[in-house]
């Protein structure tokens, strides 16, 4: 070694030093210890097959599950053999009464300037066209924000085109940034004047597969026909639109509200040993839209929270009662995560959280808990991050479904998909049993399983906090 | 450095001395030199924008094309518009009488045991169910082979299911290898009694988007319904047969005939200067399936050969007439292709080659040439280096469209397209614009720019050859 090898590692080793010094400084408090029977549990749930076989039975048994229908009553009662069979207590079923829509037939044509036939489903809630059809020119808008800004003269009578620009992002935050012309887009169209509304799928892939998803005519808008093209031809009509000649659509559509039909929330039990320490409730929605089969919206979410829930049932009693509820009719409006506050609402909660988007690997998980409760969050972090999950900066209350049991104050820990792909598939005919990736959908399992073991064993108590909003 | 080291080394050196030697006895001849014109001309290529513009044209403009239909006629006059506006010669239309076959109602459902709707598409040339549909058991197949050696007694008077287990290959080879089920399986399955067959699409995607594609009945065996389900439509039908309970499906399709139409071939020129050196000819086809608006299939065949010939008339005249040809009704059973050589198989043809397998990039090139053009090969192979593509070790003469042209003994020079994409995409609703990449597909352009001027130039006589097969 000569002297100047020598002394550039002194110099080395005393930067070295320094940079330690300075992360010292900056750094978080030791990672809190995690307990041998959690990284057990962790660890096994990786070898998971229990929601695999959820997903692929539902999927394959079942197939679709739109809310209020027969076949959702059929989902309920395979949901409730499987969950006995599975061992869980106290399985049963709560219904409650909702508005039933239900798709009709859809097709849709260019007339002019370039006769091409579209591929298009209609949104639910939507409006119906005459059976013979409805023919109107089109007026673009390439977003949401450009129809916000429209002269209503522009719009009176026109079958209103809406664009979006949605890319994928991890958190699925585009949802969020694209979603309205979906959700309130053909709800303002109505209120200018517009006959009929067909909006590019809100979604993030290139296939001729369109999103479907719910929109909302408050009370006193008249529903008019809604849809969704698929990418491409969303893509098609804004090449036409560029080319400045006018366009003209035939649209039919005609789904149609048949009265009021029967819903209902599957619930399923792990007791715990003390009552007086609130349930831990989980879960995800039985129900989906019609075109696919529902295996990531939601047969992954039920799937992966009973799965969890099952390796806890399997060994000793839980301090906490754990309680997983396949919702019903979550799409269509939330209706069984708003019946199950009405009914449940007034039990002592402990935390509430739920799986719906997707089954993707998580990576990262976000709390909203009483300050007594925080060092249950350090515990988390530290019994999750071998999964490759990490704490996010955020406050955690998500979902639909365990909503409006947050907004009664009820704790909250959200496990975060990773949304990357969820977009590409959902509310789409795609939706199918291929999209699950069982090494993820095990990962899934895993972390869920971690949570309820660190959670439903917590020996704080676990209050009210103020809900997130 | 150690003795052993030392010893080491020279041995490592007097081993790499020994295998130099051993690769020089083994080199190829030096590579032939580039003319710096082809050079020049295969590099401008690289940045060419008249293919894209004509695949984006013709799939916004016109849209799916099937043959003998009004669509496929809107194509021909945009085709001979386009080709007149890049400055082509005799631009003309050549038409023929053939047999139309028009898709009708198309749907499906399982009845038992786990009632749930299906995508599928009638194959071309299918029979037709009752308009009420046709309700039968299911025989299941996992592959065409399993349906070769099926006793008549399993099959008779049911719906005949065959599966496939195709995967993507660079080559293509996989669909030759699992493509029988669809060209004719069908023809089986009724010469056994069948009362109809479902296949799963010859396809590579895991899409609810089933792949069509013809399908061959021969004289005496009357057409029986014959659809494709989709992938995932496919793996539910297994699952289901896993389960070994009996299927039960009902099937409404609708297709008809409708006697006789008229398609054409479009027919553009390079004029040469030197009549006797025959005709270079070049092309794609012009005709779709109706589900997309055949951008890989074959827009962009088109697109490639006749941007590549837009390059050469733009520059000095040619030694031999290049002849771009977009021919009619290739789908249905290579109608164009035939009529082309009907009408022009007395001419001198030097070569012929077409385009159709997508867009992806290029890779590879084979030919047959008469020992006299033997060099042509090897000025190819030097000029094709630089884009990535290496010559292949069998022999060219590839396409339904050229085939029976080549089938006279006219030279083949096949440009070999990536094939690892193409059947996700192939004969679905998802063949659209989005599916071109305009990267790899200016390769394309400068690969036939290149081999255009290599071969339209050649000084050797390029004679007659024993066609491959």
């Amino acid at each position: 070694m000569t002297r100047l090898a020598i002394a550039l590692l002194a110099l080395a080793s005393s930067t070295a030093a320094a940079s330690v010094a300075s992360a010292q400084r900056a750094a978080p408090p030791l990672p809190a210890r995690v307990d041998p029977r959690v990284a057990a549990l962790r660890d096994a749930a990786l070898k998971d097959d229990v929601a695999y076989d959820i997903v692929e039975g539902l999927t394959t048994e079942v197939g679709q599950r739109l809310a209020a229908t027969d076949a959702e009553a059929r989902a309920r009662t395979w949901s409730v053999a499987r969950l006995k069979a599975l061992g869980f207590k106290n399985v049963h079923v709560e219904t409650y009464q909702m508005p039933v829509w239900l798709r009709g037939a859809e097709t849709a044509e260019v007339v002019a300037p370039f006769p091409q036939t579209l591929k298009l489903v209609a949104l639910g809630n939507s409006g119906a066209t005459p059976a013979t059809g409805l023919t109107a020119p089109v007026v673009v808008f390439r977003s949401y924000g450009d129809l916000a800004n429209a002269a209503p003269d522009s719009v009176r009578g026109k079958i209103v085109y809406i664009g979006n620009a949605m890319r994928p992002t991890q958190d699925g935050s585009s949802y969020g940034a694209y979603g309205p012309a979906r959700f309130v887009g053909p709800a303002l169209a109505a209120r200018l004047g517009a006959a009929a509304v067909v909006i590019k799928s809100i979604g993030t892939d290139h296939h001729r597969n369109p999103h479907t998803g719910g929109t909302n005519f408050p009370e006193g808008v008249a529903p008019i026909p809604a849809a969704a093209l698929s990418v491409p031809d969303a893509e098609l009509i804004e090449r036409m639109a560029d080319r400045g000649k006018p366009i003209t659509l035939k649209l039919v559509l005609t789904p149609r509200f048949a009265g009021t039909g029967t819903s209902g929330n599957v619930i399923a039990e792990v007791p715990g040993s003390d009552p007086k320490a609130g349930v831990v409730l989980i879960g995800g929605h039985l129900d989906s839209w019609d075109l696919g089969t529902g295996a990531i919206d939601d047969a992954s979410g039920v799937a992966i929270t009973a799965a969890a829930a099952k390796r806890i049932l399997d060994g000793p009693k839980p301090r906490r009662t754990i309680r997983v509820v396949w919702f019903g009719a979550e799409e269509p409006g939330g209706y069984g995560g708003k019946d199950y506050a009405r009914v449940h609402g007034g039990e002592r909660h402990a935390t509430a959280g739920e799986s719906d988007f997707g089954a993707d690997r998580i990576w990262r998980f976000e709390v909203n808990l009483p300050d007594t409760a925080k060092p249950i969050a350090d515990r988390l972090q530290a019994a999750l991050a071998p999964l490759g999950i990490a704490r996010g900066a955020g406050v955690g209350g998500d979902g639909t479904d365990v909503g409006p049991t947050l907004a009664l104050g009820v704790a909250a820990i959200d496990l975060d998909q990773d949304g990357t792909r969820y977009f590409d598939t959902h509310h789409t005919p795609d939706d199918t049993l291929d999209r699950i990736d069982p090494e993820q959908l095990r990962q899934n399992v895993a972390a869920w399983t971690t949570m309820l073991a660190v959670v439903a064993n917590a020996p704080e108590d676990i209050g009210p906090v103020t809900p997130r909003r």
